[in-house]
Order: C-alpha cells, then sequence, then structure tokens
C-alpha cells in the first residue's frame, strides 16, 4: 500500500447504495393514506416538521422515522387514522430496515481497484444496527479498514475520526452525497471532499457548495470517476 | 498511571446509571392502559415476544422498544386502542428518551478514584445517540479514554474492541450487571468480569452465572466494592 496515498473515507448511504429512493416510495405511500385528509405538500411539510422536532432525541434512522411519521399522521388526521393504518406504518418501517441493498453503478468495482493502494474508511450516521446490517449485506465489508457509525456528521465528529486512526486532514478525502454532512465539516477540518449528487436529496441535507477550498473540492458524477480525479490530485503534489 | 494495571470497561445502563427502573415504570402505565383488555402477564409475555421477534431488526434501545410497544397495543386489543393512547405511548418512549440521568450509589467517587491509575471504557450497547445524551448528561465522560456504543454485546464485539484498543484479554476487566452481555462474551475471551447485579434486570438478559473461569468472575454488591477487588487481583499476580 502507497502510503503516501490519501485514506479515502466513504459516505453509506446514496454514496455506496441507495436509500433515499427507498424513503421516497415509503413517503409516497404515506402521502395516499393520508391525501383524503391532506394534500402532498402538507403532508410533506407537516412530516418534515415533525422529524426536525424530534431529531435531538430520535436522532438519524428508519425507527425514528417511523415514529415521526406515527405521530404526524395521527395529528394529520386529528385521531382518525384506523389502528390497521397504524399497523401498516410499523409494518412499512419494519420493511425499510429489511430492504435489500442495492449498490449504485460502478461502486464495487471502483472499491476494488482503489483497495490494493489506499485505506478505505465508511463513515456513516443512523441506526447502529440498520447500518451495521447494510454494511454486511452490501459485500463490500472486506474493502474497509474500519467502519465508523456517528449519531451526527459534524466536525467535531469527523475531528474525532482523524484523531482515533491517526489519520492527518491533508491526507483524507472524503466521498459522498451531502455537501452537509460529507463535505463541509471536512473541508473545514483541511480535508479534501468528493460530491457524488444523488438524484434525490432530502431536504435536511441541502446546504450550498463552498465557496473556498480550492484544490481541496471537487464533483463527479460517478463513483466511477474517482480513481482518475485522485490520481490528478497525486500529480499536483 | 500504571501500565500494568488492568483496563477496566464499564456497562453503562444498570451498572453506571439507573435504566431498567425507567422501563418497568413504562410497563406499570403499559400495563394499566391494556388492563381491561388482557391481565398483566399476558400483556407482559406479549410485548416480550414482540420485542424478540423484532431484536433483529430493530436491535436495543428505546426507539424499537416503542415500536414493538405500539405494535403490541393494537394485536392485543384487536386494533380497539385509541389513536390518543397510541400518541401517549410515543410521548412515553420521547419521555424515555429525555428521561434524566441518575447514576447509581458510588459510581462518581469509584470512577475518581480508579481514574489516575486505570484506563477506563465504556462498552454499551442500544440506540447510538441515547447513549451518547446519556454519557454526555451523566456528567462522567471526563473519566473514560473511549466509549464503544455496539450494536451487541457478543464475542465477536468484545474481541474486536480488544483488537482495536490493542488490549490483551488477560488484562481487561469487564464490569456490569448482565451475565449474558458483559461477563460470559468476556471470560469466554481470556477476561475478567466483575457482575455488579442490579435489583431489576430485563428477562432477555437473564443467564446463569459461569461454572469456570475461576480467579475470573467476581461478584459484588456495589462499585464501591472494586478498588478492593481490584487490589486483591493486583497481590495475587
Amino acid at each position: 500500500m502507497n502510503t503516501r496515498a490519501p485514506v479515502l473515507a466513504f459516505d453509506a448511504d446514496d454514496t455506496l447504495w441507495h436509500n433515499e429512493t427507498i424513503f421516497e416510495d415509503v413517503h409516497e405511500r404515506y402521502r395516499q393514506m393520508l391525501s383524503q385528509y391532506h394534500d402532498a405538500a402538507t403532508v410533506d411539510r407537516t412530516l418534515f416538521a415533525t422529524e426536525m422536532r424530534n431529531l435531538e432525541l430520535y436522532g438519524y434512522g428508519v425507527k425514528g422515522f417511523t415514529l415521526s411519521a406515527l405521530e404526524t399522521a395521527i395529528e394529520l388526521t386529528g385521531g382518525k387514522i384506523s389502528t390497521a393504518e397504524i399497523r401498516q406504518l410499523i409494518a412499512l418501517g419494519r420493511d425499510m430496515l429489511a430492504h435489500p441493498v442495492v449498490l449504485l453503478a460502478g461502486v464495487a468495482e471502483t472499491l476494488a481497484a482503489l483497495a490494493p493502494t489506499h485505506r478505505l474508511l465508511v463513515i456513516t450516521k443512523g441506526d447502529l444496527r440498520d447500518q451495521e446490517r447494510k454494511i454486511a449485506k452490501s459485500g463490500l465489508a472486506d474493502f474497509f479498514s474500519h467502519t465508523e457509525i456517528v449519531s451526527d456528521k459534524s466536525e467535531a465528529a469527523y475531528a474525532a475520526i482523524l484523531r482515533r486512526h491517526a489519520i492527518a486532514a491533508p491526507g483524507f478525502v472524503m466521498v459522498g452525497n451531502s455537501l452537509k454532512s460529507d463535505i463541509l465539516p471536512v473541508l473545514a477540518l483541511g480535508g479534501t471532499g468528493v460530491h457524488i449528487p444523488y438524484h434525490l436529496n432530502w431536504e435536511h441535507e441541502r446546504a450550498d457548495p463552498p465557496t473556498t477550498a480550492q484544490g481541496r473540492f471537487f464533483t463527479v458524477e460517478t463513483i466511477r470517476d474517482l480513481p482518475d480525479l485522485l490520481a490528478g490530485l497525486g500529480a499536483h503534489r
């Protein structure tokens, strides 16, 4: 392994495998369930407000989402939602947790190409067990030297990970689909961020792209572009 | 710091602070809510069966408990539970997450006494954010060099922690209230287990005490007995 090569850390949901598509599918069923009471925009807005109100207590992940969806459904129907529908919502949450892991195009071969020359990490947030299960199911676990599951991707959380693994920020590249969670905190620490946008983006993860951090912030269309980008980075050092 | 001193790892819930008392209080309100439908034993048995069925998907912690309690309440009432009561159950779950952290007697002074001469860890399972919040609220965080929040306290999980921190099993002492989660897997790896029984014990955590592991398994009444026990261990080396 080239010890000069940067350590590469990957976000998981919507970077390595599809996730927001599963949420979007559940959102659509949820809107239908409540459509006799409210229009889709009201349902979406109220659910998002509940999620944000509960975020501090629940954290990220499917279980907190399910509890917030139940709470919102009772609120939006004035308590008229049936227990059969509540049961359906609980089952929908379980289905999300049991959902197969579908890798994004190019992920397996790109990781296989990078692993011999780079130390690879996963840094993800959400329910501990759910993220562990997805990594295990993904078939990618062996590519990674460590998996870090954090409750929030704050600058402090990244700083703690860099410290724990004795990684210097200039030698650290974070790859992910969320500007807010994967890129901005890493740039703030002096690391490099590679943004790979996903076609869906949860409202909470939206952020403006960085205006500074020249030479440390890149956007690529697919993970397949990563090896060339890294080769270019190395050439400029 | 005495580098010959063993590394001491502490379970959190019901070892450092009260937890099962909070669950027991919620169980009691839950039984009352369902008492017009079923006797307490049926409620307890059915809820426990739901929790065990969902454990693989939900993992440990308050959010999974709340979802299982909702599912069981709908089942046990044949769907007759009101949405107002469902709302109450969701609020009870949130109250559990927001509950103040109440330390067990002797915890703060014992950790303060041990910290100058021992490396101290926390190893706990459950919801990531909930456990992080409790550690932050406990006022104990500064005593610990690391906090490990795992989805299950299996032998493999302990082995990974020992590897990560470069701790040899013979120099590792785990302190906790659960024979099943805190003691047996650590003994199996060659470490030492100190059992401090709590007056309540979730059915899932019950296990028989180990019959072998002489000289590596101890039971004490309170965490206050730990320094003397450790001094005795050192004297026999």
